[in-house]
């Protein structure tokens, strides 16, 4: 029989009685003739709550128990749906990383996937098994401790199973009906997208619209898998939410899709720094290892041997980057005159892989917040997309008028 | 190195406090120079809230699933327990049932041990890990699946572990500082035993005792374990608590070592029944389908073929055992005239491997009923018990009368 992947967050399975409508969705591929493999996540809560627990009880702790602690939420949550299932007399059972095996590398809580090896849920299924609920977010060490895959993991094993088992399509079930054309909190006109490729779901995941891990989206493009997110909490039709595939399954594209934005970014600037090769070395070198994400970097015209050198992070890190650029200055490894942080900007970007194709996309941007009296500080492009680091205060302007200026609530 | 289990109940790793509390402990003998094996319960109320959703979920729930979600609890304590050993710089490290193994047979969520290979356990003890805390209540079938062994399995698991690798002692802390000779909520003079025999202890738990499980005494019996039982709230010195050990190991024993009581029992009697050959199944057969466990069983002379046959069971079965009666009755396999039944009896029972040898303790302790004014209902004895069954409303003045009688408040 074919197979789906669907998954369940943690919203989505937040209590019993969600449990039981997500049980119900399950049913409904499964009458449609599909085996299914559920990924679940803990219930929402959960945890946050074990996390707090080990870092209570030490703060530097050992991975390898914080991953035995932290993924019992999941096998709570798949214990619990393969029951519902039962219930509804759909033959499931609970699978939990080690029984299936998910076999990952041994760097605990943010382990890799290596290997999934189908067997024994083949045989279940071969047995009659229709549903086979999976824990997510977890997978077993080749030293047989349980490992966990990092944050926002459960989304990765959903694609990676898809990948293992050749699955039609993997279901993403999550509290947003799809992806928009940007945040509807912010734009009211924001549309949600049919299909969106995997390279602009890439930049729209990594700038922040948060609807899909990263990581997950990167493996779905690998591997070819079919990805679609849908809300749990809405009745759905076959064609319901956003399908994420690759470009060549999307007949005809806006030439941009999306709309994204980062509240939280902050510009630092070092000023009059003595130009001389390897300084960008220098500089970047010291923030890499205080773990600053240095995200935008932009560097002025040399004047009689001194720069300006920009460069943009999250705001929670420019503390520590201050203390690296400061001890860099006191090792003698760059000299500079001074060190302006400005705390209030924040990055828009513009995604689309339409832009390949299509000159004058910078210019209509640009264009869009220049008529509305918006500043640009740094920017900075990609293949497929073009971003601006401005005054916060603008930010939601600025998303307004660029989805306006490229008419995205019209359909493709 | 030598080897010593210490299990911690539910009580005792309530909150992350009590678990710092429990693992000072296991550091105390760590530095002593044993190897230390923790079995570990759920925090106190986990497993209540996890057996809540799935009764919730599924009423008839498959087995195999319960297990799957109630065993998580004990893994996240496990965990717990593991990163304070850690940072006290104990070297520690958690084990699931699974990953031991512990191997039990597939009866889910009443599994019995089968065996535990000490190979895993032993390798990492000479690798230098001093303390293995291992997930309690918990193993995996030959199936693969994770079973657990009924309520109070924590204990049996201790006692499993202490005998598989020989351990010098197991000691089980709970909230009680030892075995009583009566419960000194009901008899002030109630004292701490500093031993008592395994055939003793097993009396006095299935009475009511309720300090360890019945099993897990069963199987220090029939693998020499001594057992301990101490407090984790109080301040221990090397002889604190009671230890539970063979008959031999007591140097002089009191006749009677203790006193239970069981609140809960109902008395049933069956009025004139057609007494004949085959009666006696014929009455307890049905009673036992229907899951009444019958304690106490009392045939009177029969005169012109019919008899009055006299039982007793937990009150809450009362209503079960009349229907089993009733539609005995209706099929015709039984014939008795009345069912009368009695709520309101207590079980009060002196306990004594001393009785073996001494005569006279049924009339010490009839004789003592007697001068309170308590009339005795219904009287059973076993080689070193006598019961009976009294009003329960004296329950309480006939465990303090038999207390002084035998003069519990002395130490042998």
């Amino acid at each position: 029989m074919p197979v789906l992947v669907m998954k369940f967050g943690g919203t989505s399975v937040a209590t019993l009685d969600r449990i039981k409508r997500a049980a119900k969705r399950v049913g409904v591929e499964v009458a449609r003739g599909y085996d299914v493999i559920v990924i679940v996540s803990a219930m929402s809560g959960k945890t946050n709550e074990l996390v707090g627990w080990v870092n209570e009880t030490s703060p530097l702790f050992d991975a390898r128990e914080y991953d035995a602690v932290v993924s019992s939420g999941e096998n709570i949550t798949a214990g619990l749906m393969a029951l519902t299932l039962q219930e509804m007399d759909v033959p499931a059972r609970s699978w939990q990383g080690w029984q299936v095996p998910l076999k990952t590398t041994s760097a605990h809580s943010a382990a890799r996937i290596e290997d999934i090896p189908p067997d024994n849920l083949n045989a279940k299924f071969a047995e009659g098994m229709r549903v086979a609920v999976v824990a997510g977010f977890q997978g077993i060490s080749p030293e047989g401790r349980i490992t966990t895959l990092g944050r926002g993991g459960s989304d990765t094993t959903a694609v990676a199973f898809a990948a293992a088992f050749g699955a039609e399509r993997c279901d993403i079930y999550t509290d947003v009906d799809g992806v928009y054309t940007t945040d509807p909190r912010i734009c009211e006109k924001a549309r949600k997208m049919d299909k969106i490729a995997f390279e602009e779901m890439l930049e729209l995941a990594s700038l922040g619209a948060k609807v899909l891990q990263t990581r997950s989206v990167e493996l779905a493009m690998r591997y070819g898998v079919r990805l679609r997110v849908l809300s749990s909490f809405e009745e759905q039709s076959d064609h319901a939410g956003t399908l994420v595939c690759a470009e060549e399954d999307i007949m005809e594209s806006n030439v941009v899709s999306g709309v994204a934005f980062s509240r939280d970014e902050a510009k630092m600037t070092l000023i009059s720094v003595a130009d001389r090769p390897g300084i960008a070395a220098a500089i970047f070198g010291p923030l890499s290892e205080a773990g600053v994400n240095v995200d935008m970097i932009v560097q002025n015209i040399s004047e009689e041997g001194r720069t300006d050198m920009t460069f943009s992070c999250p705001t929670n890190e420019v503390m520590r980057a201050e203390k690296a650029m400061n001890d860099a200055k006191d090792r003698g490894e760059i000299n500079f005159h001074d060190l302006v942080a400005d705390e209030g900007v924040a990055k828009v970007s513009v995604v689309g892989i339409g832009m390949r194709s299509h000159a004058g996309v910078a210019a209509k941007m640009f264009n869009a917040l220049h008529s509305e009296g918006i500043n640009i500080k740094v920017i900075t492009t990609s293949e497929i997309k073009i971003s601006v680091l401005i005054d916060r205060k603008y930010m939601e302007l600025a998303v307004q008028a660029l989805h306006d200026a490229f008419e995205l609530e019209k359909a493709s």
